[in-house]
């Protein structure tokens, strides 16, 4: 795991496309698989004719889980498709790191189903918040090691740096500050996720602008 | 998430080339994924050796619902497919409209189980006329917004407006007129959606003949 | 879907390779998502410690069809795979053609899962040999298609002829008979597919060596 | 399946860009999905909202379960990656045999199952030891057949060598001395693996530093 100093490890692009392109379309495979799998969680329970209307409209929790999760998974997506497009190169701990990475994205159709079922209870918004915050963590964590091995395009390393900031530790700290919140008021830690990443994205416009 | 006028966030296909091959081979993936999830709604109740024939003739309208909703989400590919090549570049906002074009997508398993087995109460055709008219409705934005922005090749731009029409409007207006039909004879709502599909596809060739 | 005389809605390779690579990937997900489903259908009961060995190996029939199931898809996809290495163009016809082809791959999960279930009765074998007729069937005519349309590349020709009667129409036929076979044996219909298409596959060596 | 000395069935790479990319998309597929399907493991029964926070800490056994085989899983892709990069041709046995190896790899979600379910009885480890051995064993093979055909790039000769050891033989090694261990300690078996996976790896980078 320990790379040499002189970069041995390290691959360029150009080297390596087939490989490159192969790390690529192996997270989207699983990235598309997670994302698809949360509709598994939208179950109907075995009801008669006259009851299947009220029961449909009382799974509306659920859907809400699943767009939120798939607002979620979409936004991990394009962060990490805009990240890999602007990498000149990559090593093997990068690999390593993403694997990490998809461990965390895989486990969100789970965490979405517990937040669905027990959302009233701190352990449903607070698995949530920790599988989030741990994968924007990590993602934050690709970024520093790409931009301090010198894998990111020159033209690329200011939107890089700001993206690392603003799609990595500001997630991991919004959702890291929800775990006391959800211990008080765990039915309304959607909100405050909402409400955080709203005002984040505002900040971070208004500064970049 | 606004654009700059000078289309600052576009790319051109060619700048972009492996961007713009994981967001189809993205799109690819989940979409596959939906498809082949649709065998998951065939389900054998466990019933002893003789009453299994009988069992398996009365999925029928499990098949049924099987084989409709694997010509649409194929046909959503297809023209998924014939959209995207005509594309010369794309935009960020292309990119999120896609997302939610999946989302609704991933939903056609649910909604095909969900027509199964309540095809003959409003509630399941009206679920599935929602989500086919969502979808439909926002492939008809994306077309329009690459058509607005100047995304799309020249050559292929009579195709991709008539697309917009035959393969965004019709459907989505079809599938909205379903839902009054829908509340009165629920169980004739895949005639009506096929009637009208196949109606709209022959005037159709022949205007464009 | 009808063509024009002249090919107008033929595409060579090199003018579209984008689509022609993005119809390979889709089908190589939806196979690959099917083979992969084939898992699902091993399931142990929650039994006490002390019986899950005799559970375990009780499950050996499920084991058996896993193994038939994973060569059958494995042998379709490799069939596909040499199929269209040597397309040198496509028709809007073989996407449809092939889109068919896909619908029959996916149940296979499905029709594994009753096999494995109800292999001692007719309807068992029988569901099973229907789907793979099928696909063989369709996998037969889109090779005769792509002779017929000009859609393979010269060098090819004689061993797709050739894959179009070996993969296409002997399983057709093998698959075909087996069903009176399995009205009378239905548990012995395994070793019938087994030892007809080593014989036909033994003869087919000769033919050719 | 036999080859031609002359290596008849044997492409370069170059010839046959193509088909070589759609076999890696196909293997990536395919493990990809093994990957995330490992996430179905993780289910919360129903409970009331008082006992959740208990379920879901007493589920930790099926947390380690699921993040031993996403590494396991991640470093068969890891290890695939890296034999496929080194490949200067394929042969039609090495698809067959790539296929096999697949076909277990693909069971790994269900082998994880039963460890969790049953790890504190002979059988789970041992069903788990049985599946990895004979990955690790294919693996090697593939490994040795693209060193003896002469398909690996004359550079990656000494690396492929030392991988087939390393990747190949030893897990392959350790597995199938795990079973024994597992006959007297069951629950105990996956501290065996770790601390044998770890001394390997500690000696391999001593014996190549």
């Amino acid at each position: 795991m320990a790379e040499s100093p002189a970069g041995a490890t390290h691959q360029t692009r150009g080297e390596a496309e087939t490989e490159f392109a192969r790390i690529v379309a192996f997270t989207d495979g699983v990235m598309a698989i997670a994302i698809t799998l949360l509709v598994l969680n939208l179950e109907l329970p075995d009801v008669t004719d006259s009851r299947v209307t009220g029961e449909l409209l009382s799974l509306w929790p659920a859907f809400v889980a699943y767009a939120i999760s798939f607002v979620v998974i979409g936004r991990f997506w394009l962060g990490h498709h805009a990240f890999f497009g602007s990498l000149k190169g990559f090593s093997r701990h990068l690999m390593t790191v993403n694997l990490l990475y998809l461990s965390l994205i895989v486990l969100i159709p789970f965490t979405t189903d517990v937040l669905d079922g027990y959302g009233s209870v701190p352990v449903g918004p607070i698995l949530y918040s920790v599988v989030i915050a741990g994968a924007s963590g990590v993602a934050w964590w690709m970024n520093r090691h790409a931009l301090q091995q010198n894998l990111v395009q020159p033209e690329d390393v200011p939107r890089i740096s700001r993206a690392a900031a603003a799609r990595g530790l500001v997630p991991t700290a919004i959702f890291v500050a929800s775990i006391p919140f959800a211990l008080v008021f765990p039915s309304w830690t959607p909100i405050f996720w909402g409400v955080a990443l709203l005002t984040a994205g505002r900040l971070d416009a208004r500064a970049s602008g």
